[in-house]
């Protein structure tokens, strides 16, 4: 979806977390007239997400602050290579780099991290896909950076979806019957998916019509099992215990789809500096 | 700081984001007058934080849930046990689950990762600091499982401590310029810290008369020499690099207090899901 | 979806639009602890949706107050009809009066309408749809009335469907181009649904794998051939030009479904009044 | 009062209310650089309301965008006329089109219907009045509306005016001492009305010194009577059960002000579309 | 005009001014347990005005916390006397005292120096008028405060009443075409009043039909003059340059009302202090 | 601390309050095309603060605004010296009048009673500071004021410093107790303050290291000794019954610091108008 629509709010709040009634430091040292560069520089080796939100992230503090993306999110970034520079007021500069860097690197781990799980599969006919296990506030952003990573995205949330899960079916009587009142309410352009966990559920998830299917935690064998059986009548989705070492396998046996929590709720931050350079003269008295 | 005076914003908006206009598969499937228990689970073995917030999470959404909580924050959970007992309409237990689970996740991260780096400085006077790498809009969040953890708090931002790092040197006359400004600007009650990364800055900083030195990514060696020189003159703190292979190391060089980023901006999520079960009796047809 | 979520805020605008800094009027003349009793009657025939909504607009007022709702969202009220009693201080009845009363004679109206339409196709396998055409602000509330009417809803907005519009095919090389894209990027769980105004553009739409159609402004001819040619492939959309006169003829086609701007955008407030009675002393001033 | 300044929140809520999170089409479809031109038609004859607030609606999307208006609010349009030309990238277009088109539909719905009313007393020394029957957050631009289509307003809210109806008269000990409190509390500005429904009310309230008598649901030949009563003591509001078969009996009665409900709350949508054409060259791949 | 409505969010807002991301000294020390009782303390003589809003900040912080007012608003105090008591924890106590206290003293300061100008027209049939010159944020309250020092309000702002000033008078080609235009532009229920410096202006004002009339800065003498030609046909407010000496004078000259800025722009504080006793007993550490 | 990220929020809710839903006499009165020039003129002697706030009134309502400010913040007004001029369309200059002018007769205000304790001591080697004694929701305008005024600030909130004061001390074991819990808890940066209303309180303060103490309406003659056993040890703030009578006996007792409520909560108005005049003809009917 659209990052630009909803990530205002967000700078604006994470600004004011960091910035709160004022920049001690900045207020006392520096001169409001000096002007300056920063160039925000990679300390190793990642896949860029959230440069141009890290743009915004200056633009919000000073609109008079020029942004030169050198990278484009989605792109691979080498240790001590210059991904933007920026120009304006040295205090601003000061002023907004934690945060923006802060988006950054938290964006950039996330398509770093999505990306080896898309490489690890590549060839294969399957598609990488988020969760819900998301950082509070964050989900948008995190999904974006997903795709820029080479992955997809699973639902935004609980309103653009019907996911019947275990715990849906403790409340009520059957899965038949669950998948029969998810039809009615369902409004227009939604579709339906069930969880299972074995191969019975699964025949009853598809004679009941489901149109997507999540294998929850299956062992590769009976997956292999649920291919066959789904084949050309639901999609199939693998989920549960995911990581680098086995998603190959998983993907091997034919599901269309292995969605990862770790994508976006264990992937390392990247390691990014800002330098700053002063393009007018000192003053010697502010 | 306190947490409960932040987090009510935070959590409705975690809700927001992900219920959305409504959630859709419990909309469709559950009766609203259906009573429930929900178990949240450990997966694996970690520190607890953040199990008062899961139940502010349910309490946002229906003030009529109660929530029991089996451990505290701080505390450790083995795998198979069970942190809170969750009792309400199954509805609001299903619409919950996930933003109580993303907060609980997240946090227990952070505070099992700050463990790790405190055990490993156990017997040593050194506290171990978070740093202002945090993730947008978490800050006082993350700030709080670090203390749950075992850390101490840094600044919690711009606005409450003076820290002169690089990037401000590089737009004033001198480091001794800088700390007479800072002691005119800076309100009563906040401590002025000088940033250096060699020992002459360090002579520099002392003699300007600095009550705390951040030492960047100094060796172990002139860590050790630093810390002679500045005994009985200002505090220091180590920063940059630190890991949990060389905490230990840098701690006793007698350094006064270690920060370090990846407290907070790198932590693995932990493992801890939620299980429902029905108090009132299945109703046929909703 | 669910009301309860969204509605809060709403209420909240309205009471503000219309109290402002103060009404003048009650506040001048009615003692704060006066107790009264205010009836909610029906001045026509009508279908009820809205006095959820209007408990709550005197709960947010005051939390004191109790409303016991005597009908239901979705029952049919009399005139002279009591649809609900208050009881409460008669400053607080009289500042909520207009609100609630605008609230409940607006959605009322909308079910109403809606409930035309319905028991216009009762009998044929159609579903009655509402649209985008919403009055701003109030969508989801007018979305859930049309419900009430015993409508179903359409998509909630641009973020919960593919529709693919003839503004979209202006801006795309072809309509098999724009369906592949879509195919692409939309999230798991989202439906492809493609507007079309011939049978030709229909034959594309099918050939390309659309999931659902929509006819726009056809005439009932057409409409019965793409039946005929969709049937078993796509899901049937009739929309445009639609009134009380022509829908069962429509219907009659075989579309699957209805979409009726009119349910929201022009149906007529319905009659409902407010009577107070006293039920403490008069005090002999204030 | 001054539509300015209350519009840009609701605006704002309107797009989020139809984005939410993305227009999911369009950023599957549309090639973001895609520039292209949108005319705003008119499907019908009608009173043009709201054109000021579509432009707005497209500029709170894309400050970049140009919005050409050729008519203007409170003139005639006829059907296949041109309203205004939009321009600007065609994604930002598809977003804001039927935000744009709601507000646009349902003011100029509101001043067409009030301009029938003005026009059956056409000649008489009436003013037709609006009410607080309104929709629940869009008050302030329904009154606007109502004055496009050359009708007055009544108060805005509880806040402006005094208006002592029957439910206060309920809780007050006398109608001259409800007017003898009103006096004391007014603010220095507001004038006082008061409800009567028979002219032994309407002497007693003329006694009591009402500036302005609210005439509620009397049957013309008394309003004549009350006419004769009031004459230079206080101006006469006819309210209750107005139509258009009926307000030029009522008007001729010689009441000052005829105050009518069904401006706000019943007025049918206005039928206007919007017709997008590609201005830049199509883009053969996104 | 009603405190309850609009002083919510401005109690929110002064809490986040004041304690922010938390009460460090209070986090630091003050065992969360422990229950404690605060007075409210007199320190000189002064009229109450805020009592109520000094619980609502308690209650804001901790709805457990009791909040028992000895006095009301509109009160007199004595040095020393008990305002009210409070009872809850001391961690909440500590955290709302300097909130609470300050609306109390600001408030109750206003109060206090209206009465002043009240006492000093005792026995003359004239108003002590506020004005719009208030502190950004608080008109409200300190017009209610203006209302429990015993004045009246005017204007709550530039929407309920029409003020035609020297600076409007600028603007338009006369005063009488100003009046006209006002007619017909005011909402029902709103009064037009003229500022006038000169007994021709005034003559001009009264000839055009203005319902109200402002004396600026007008001497004694010429105001008597205006009281006499003003008579029966409007009433007359004075405004410029009034003190607590010649308000006396002013009042005598028969003006129905004196506005006075000073009453809520430069109005002293009054001197509270809170005094904490510990109800439970002190645990030896936390 | 930095106005500028803070005040944007506060101008806004004064412009609602004031302006509401619309100012009804300009736009009754005003040519909306009409332009026009507005001085800001002194009326008494005083020290300017709050001129760059009133030009982003100004901005806010319409940033087509030009202001032109002649004199800084921190300068001094002579009677009848022009302020600054601002050139815009007539309407909105008479809009934003009244917030402007009420945010800089107080912020003046405050800087003009602060400069008067300032000059008292001039040449004594103290600081003037501010306390928390504010209006609630202006804090950081008023202290920003204060120092215009050349004033210093003391501690923005209960968040940017540790000060013990005796309410805390009713509610811990002893001030050691509760000095060594505020040297665990605060974060790295923060200053320990303790505030003693004795010389033995004092010396216990000493002895268990506060690095700063509050010495509590002592008189003259204990703060000369206080000031003797301090020395070298811990700053000195003098807090307490200050006025300008005998702040400069306090200063010369040696104090590091005099903390003064009344800079904020009771410095008067300064006098301070606006005057219009049309750059653009009339216009003789609008």
């Amino acid at each position: 979806m659209d990052i630009s629509t909803s990530v205002k709010f967000l700078i604006e709040q994470a600004l004011a977390e960091d910035i709160g009634p004022g920049d001690l430091t900045t207020e006392a040292l520096i001169d409001p007239e000096l002007q300056g560069q920063a160039t925000i520089v990679a300390k190793q080796d990642f896949l860029v997400a959230g440069l141009e939100i890290a743009g915004q992230v200056f633009h919000t503090l000073n609109p008079t602050i020029e942004f030169k993306a050198l990278l484009k999110d989605g792109g691979r970034a080498a240790p001590g290579e210059v991904l933007a520079e920026v120009y304006g007021p040295v205090a601003d500069l000061l002023r907004g780099e934690r945060v923006a860097l802060n988006f950054l690197q938290h964006l950039s781990g996330i398509a770093t991290h999505t990306h080896k799980f898309v490489q690890a599969v590549a060839g294969l006919p399957v598609k990488i896909l988020d969760t819900r296990k998301t950082t509070p506030g964050l989900r948008l952003l995190e999904k974006y950076a997903v795709r820029m990573g080479g992955g997809h995205n699973h639902r935004f949330g609980l309103y653009d979806a019907i996911l019947i899960k275990d715990n849906h079916l403790a409340a009520v009587p059957s899965l038949p019957e669950a998948i029969r009142r998810a039809r009615i309410y369902a409004p227009h352009g939604i579709k339906i998916e069930v969880e299972v966990s074995s191969i019975p559920q699964l025949k009853e998830a598809l004679a009941a019509g489901a149109e997507a299917i999540l294998l929850d935690n299956m062992d590769v064998l009976t997956m292999r099992e649920a291919v066959t059986l789904a084949k050309g009548k639901a999609v199939l989705e693998a989920s549960g215990g995911v990581n680098l070492k086995n998603v190959r396998e998983i993907a091997e046996t034919g599901v269309d789809m292995i969605s990862i929590g770790a994508l976006t709720h264990s992937a390392p931050a990247c390691d990014i500096s800002l330098r700053l350079s002063i393009l007018s003269p000192h003053t010697p008295g502010k």
